[in-house]
């Protein structure tokens, strides 16, 4: 069973000297490491691999032997993944890298239909198959979308493989979308050179060690370290700094904008315990104030309390409404004689929203353009 | 200063009861409110909207006019916005919500010219403009790219907005790409149901309250407390677990996991130390170990003995190499005595594509499906 998991994931299982462990460096499965035993699913490949033998792209099943396509049959070919069991409809997402760019974008996307998808008016699964870079298994994906009734998006870096990918949804009549290459085309119409094809993390692309990762890392160490409060002497070094009462979103805020490389702190305001000193020493322009509705942040709080095993007295004093109106109003007149931080409402934003306004904000004091922007150079 | 940084940003400026602060809560400016004296900004407002008022679209510049632009008006325009001043092309991404499915999908195509972009040549600047919901300053954007020579890359939910957008880079020469719409309406097609044409964020979307908001708030909260080995009587708890020496990027995938939903421990091997007994306890099939080159783990040990302040005597243990060595070894050996734990090779890697990796591994011994992938229901 485990060599079985191991085997399916299209990872290079190479043995390493000192340890039997599988090393997953490149997206290729080796079938010839002689240690490893057979399993099912080893089984199901080679069958799969020996039926297309010497063959790049299989003779498209005609529309006809499409539609009479068996039930069964898919279901022995998806193996206990019964993800049609809903009767919801299928996005296939397929990429040659790590599929991330395919996901953001059908969510984006799925986020025009959110009114039915709440109530399961239209329910939708999506499968997001990565490292897909070879001409086989991408046709093996779409052959199974065209069987389930999925449609198929793709970010394929290779002209070829994205024009196979183009030809075989025509001929099986999958509905599908290319995320990449409009804009890939587009760029490289506007700069004058080549897109280089090779999709991220191939060899020949360069080193994710750049300046960038490591700045990333870093925010991520010391935000982390900065979580809650901690170590107020160390506020000023922060690129932003975030206050508010418990519940506002503070960490989950804070991690996601470390994540994009900025060094945040967070300074929770708690009624009756004072602000460090810091927080009034550093650079104004750095402190962001976080502000919620009472009655959502108090269902947020009932969840936390639930969370934490608080019941009756603890309950009390941290969700009861009559304690959230006076935190939330202590808060608010602090804010007050800090007219320089800005008050952010987070009442109903995801925390992307909620950054793309205190980024917003954050660039424009630095750079004090005409048009609100974030800019990089590259 | 201040307010005229508060003003140039896309957010309603009201003023609550008890503070002075600026309440961010929807993308329009209200240059209406008596409170605020004009800045330089506002007046560039101002002007700008008596220019353009009453009209929805604004005449177009023809080619000539727009060729005949002088340096001095962009600039003037640009209001210290240095933008070209190292001879890069632009990329304007334009957003009516927060930008990053434009940003992200920007950065994937940019990965295509990796191999110019690392040694300048061809430099790129990207400028994010989010919160753009008013064809007036969706125009004014799209004028500027045309006076830069930018191209521009937008995401908008409206229909109409996006119609503009289009016949606006069309009329003004500008090269553009449409990165939502494609998808938007194969998405349509499928489902058999219309896309809401509502921003992210947009009052009339759904809540950002939702069960998947609060299990990534959870995660989240869960990975930051169980961070660098912290609580290992809490490993059981977690949806994965990484394991790996000093440096191998233990923390920022945790985070970047994290993010995706997951709870994710992890526990560093330390030469020495032995590694907590929860680790051998818990499911194996939940345990990831990670390994590095040992000549790029001591760049990275280098780099971060230097930020912590090490010198001398500090610095010989932990980024020497022959340290370097036996400590994978060390890890190495115990990855042995684990055979179901993978051991996944990060040198090269960015964070995304070690999560890939190890997503892929989970998913796929979760559901062990044929062709390993990542499903969700909607």
């Amino acid at each position: 069973m485990i060599i079985s998991s191991r085997l399916s994931i299209s990872g290079t299982i190479t043995q390493p000297n000192s340890t039997p462990n599988p090393k997953i460096e490149d997206p290729k499965p080796d079938p010839k490491s002689p240690k490893l035993k057979p399993s099912p699913q080893l089984n199901r490949w080679s069958r799969a691999r020996s039926i297309r033998s010497g063959r790049k792209l299989e003779r498209p099943v005609s529309t006809l032997e499409k539609k009479t396509v068996q039930r069964e049959e898919i279901d022995d070919e998806m193996d206990g993944c019964d993800v049609t069991d809903e009767g919801g409809k299928s996005i296939y997402m397929v990429s040659d890298g790590t599929g991330w760019t395919a996901e953001h974008t059908v969510t984006a996307a799925l986020g025009q239909f959110d009114y039915c998808l709440v109530d399961r008016g239209c329910p939708v699964s999506t499968h997001l198959f990565s490292g897909i870079d070879d001409v086989e298994r991408l046709m093996e994906i779409i052959k199974q979308a065209a069987r389930e009734g999925a449609m198929v998006v793709y970010t394929l870096a290779e002209s070829s493989m994205a024009e196979s990918a183009r030809q075989a949804c025509k001929i099986w009549e999958v509905p599908c979308t290319d995320i990449l290459s409009p804009i890939t085309e587009a760029v490289a119409n506007h700069l004058g050179v080549s897109p280089s094809g090779l999709p991220r993390g191939a060899p020949g692309r360069n080193s994710a060690l750049s300046e960038d990762y490591f700045k990333r890392i870093e925010a991520i160490e010391f935000t982390i370290k900065q979580d809650d409060g901690a170590l107020p002497q160390n506020l000023h070094k922060a690129d932003i700094v975030l206050t508010g009462v418990s519940r506002t979103g503070k960490t989950p805020l804070s991690i996601y904008l470390a994540q994009k490389g900025y060094k945040v702190a967070n300074v929770p305001l708690v009624m009756g315990i004072k602000a460090p000193k810091a927080l009034f020493e550093i650079d104004p322009e750095k402190v962001f104030g976080l502000t919620i509705n009472p009655v959502v942040l108090q269902t947020i709080r009932w969840a936390r309390a639930k969370t934490l095993g608080f019941h009756g007295e603890a309950k009390t004093s941290y969700s009861e409404m009559d304690h959230i109106r006076k935190e939330l109003e202590y808060a608010s007149t602090l804010f007050a004689q800090n007219p320089v931080w800005p008050v952010i409402e987070v009442t109903g934003k995801a925390i992307e929203e909620t950054a793309a306004v205190i980024l917003r904000l954050y660039q424009d004091r630095k750079n004090r353009c005409s048009m609100p922007r974030i800019s990089k150079r590259y």
